[in-house]
């Protein structure tokens, strides 16, 4: 067997170390608003009116209350504009879809949101789709996942943006390699499936789900596993092969009575289980979650240049 | 071990027989065509104008020749309306973009589509993307590709659907199957990917395309393989396991001096290579591509009945 002095050391320390990689963002999503800012400082500079932000929120879930304020929190911090439109609950379908025709129509705005899960009286693609694809920041209107399927220019959706980039930043390389995505939602899991097979992309790319029969089968194989499945404990380091990366989208209230707030935050990984695996992980907190508020001020900012043009 | 008589005889039979099963589509697409006629009959019966397509055609290419008129002669022989729009390949892309606005307002016009590829100087995404939604009987543009990621209603692109229609007509279930497509075009790979992986519908979908390193590592664990590459012997029997099911999409014309037309049709898989095997496939002619036509008159008449509600 031929082996280098290199790849020898290499195995020989991998061996030795034989400890999991943190995949942290925080520093990602950092640096990406620490960009943004400046980008933002410039465009001004340049006799532009600062980006904006329309967030729209139906009812009181506390999680949703949670990423309206972080989102509201970033778009401060970046010095753009932000109008927040506060609804209760039993608040008509057609209240929204004025609103957001409104909001399509305002000079001043330049990204629309709404923050799902919408109250079940309130048909949630209708809403979607009544947003004007140059507005639609969270890119989850039909035009723009349809551009997106295609590999065309559009607004891409902010987490599976943020995954991107955080592969990109700790050099993860994705053409020729194999993909596995654990999860179908329209937020996550189709739209990565749709940029993980474009061409300069070249992911060779499985959509698995509550109906795959044996995930393992899929995963042990996998060089890149993206799991968002929403349920805490759906792979642990049993699922993942020597030298993948495991990226975990899922963010799972665990009751916690040691916890202040009576609940901790866990992925869709087991991930202490990981501890002694060759495997590079995204925790959670400090995971991909930090990455989609960045990516949405991102997706922002790039509607305001748009609209600048 | 343990074995059923059924289950042995079915084995036994399996073993004797060993030989490929021919999933031709001629009968399916003309049932197809069959029913419609008489939904197009009792729609025209209910004081309805009958369902009308238009077509538009750019350029001399012999193939795009061929499909528009078979595309022309379903539609006679269902009796829908018919307008036809053929031009020079050095027509201005803004020539076409009127066009596509004046067949959009149309009333006497349900569904349109444009024969692709369209020459260099055109562009086919703004083309597309002009056709409203509502008349885009491919189903190419990013609103119906979106929907069809989404899981929504929209027009399915014909090549996708008459797939489904084949796997169905077989009796080939897709829920919890392995299903492997190889090619990601925006016309074939992409929707069907999208389209396996909804809920309902439930298989496990990998995409395959040039970049990835070894297609026997996902063709020879499939149930199910639709190979969509555009190049004839992209698989042969050395890619596929028992019992698996070939959806062949591929028409390359081989050149053939011994036809008379100086050619030959050759699917994406080296059909005869599957004589001895156990294994269900599409030919070449007689398979996907007449069901292809069919689903476009199936889309044709559903923007019809849509509209007249």
């Amino acid at each position: 067997m031929m082996c280098s002095k290199g790849s020898l050391m290499t195995m020989v320390i991998s061996i030795i170390l034989c400890i999991m990689r943190r995949l942290g963002c925080k520093a990602v999503a950092d640096a990406t608003i620490e960009e943004l800012k400046n980008k933002t400082e410039l465009f001004v500079k340049e006799g532009n009116r600062a980006p904006s932000l329309a967030v729209v929120l139906v009812g009181h879930d506390a999680a949703s209350e949670t990423y309206v304020r972080k989102k509201a929190e970033a778009a401060e911090a970046l010095g753009f504009l932000h109008f927040q439109y506060t609804f209760d609950e039993d608040v008509s379908e057609d209240r929204i879809l004025s609103l957001i025709r409104d909001l399509n129509e305002r000079d001043d705005v330049d990204g629309i949101l709404v923050q799902l899960p919408l109250p079940g009286h309130i048909s949630e693609s209708r809403v979607i789709e009544a947003i004007s694809p140059e507005k639609d920041v969270d890119g989850f209107s039909p035009v723009n996942s349809g551009r997106l399927l295609a590999g065309e220019d559009c607004f891409v959706p902010c987490t599976p943006k943020g995954i991107m980039k955080v592969l990109e930043h700790y050099g993860i390389g994705t053409a020729g390699k194999k993909a596995v995505i654990i999860g179908r939602s329209n937020i996550v899991g189709k739209p990565m499936a749709a940029i993980l097979m474009q061409r300069g992309v070249d992911a060779t790319v499985t959509v698995c789900h509550t109906k795959t029969p044996d995930l393992r089968e899929y995963t042990l194989g996998a060089d890149i596993i993206i799991v968002a499945a929403g349920h805490p404990g759906t792979i642990d380091e049993s699922y993942v092969s020597e030298g993948a990366a495991v990226i975990d989208v899922g963010v799972n209230r665990i009751p916690d009575a040691s916890r202040e707030k009576g609940f901790r935050l866990s992925g869709d990984a087991d991930y202490s289980s990981f501890r002694d695996r060759d495997v590079s992980i995204t925790p959670v907190p400090g995971g991909i979650g930090v990455m989609t508020v960045a990516m949405l001020m991102s997706n922002t900012f790039e509607a305001a240049q748009r609209r600048a043009r």
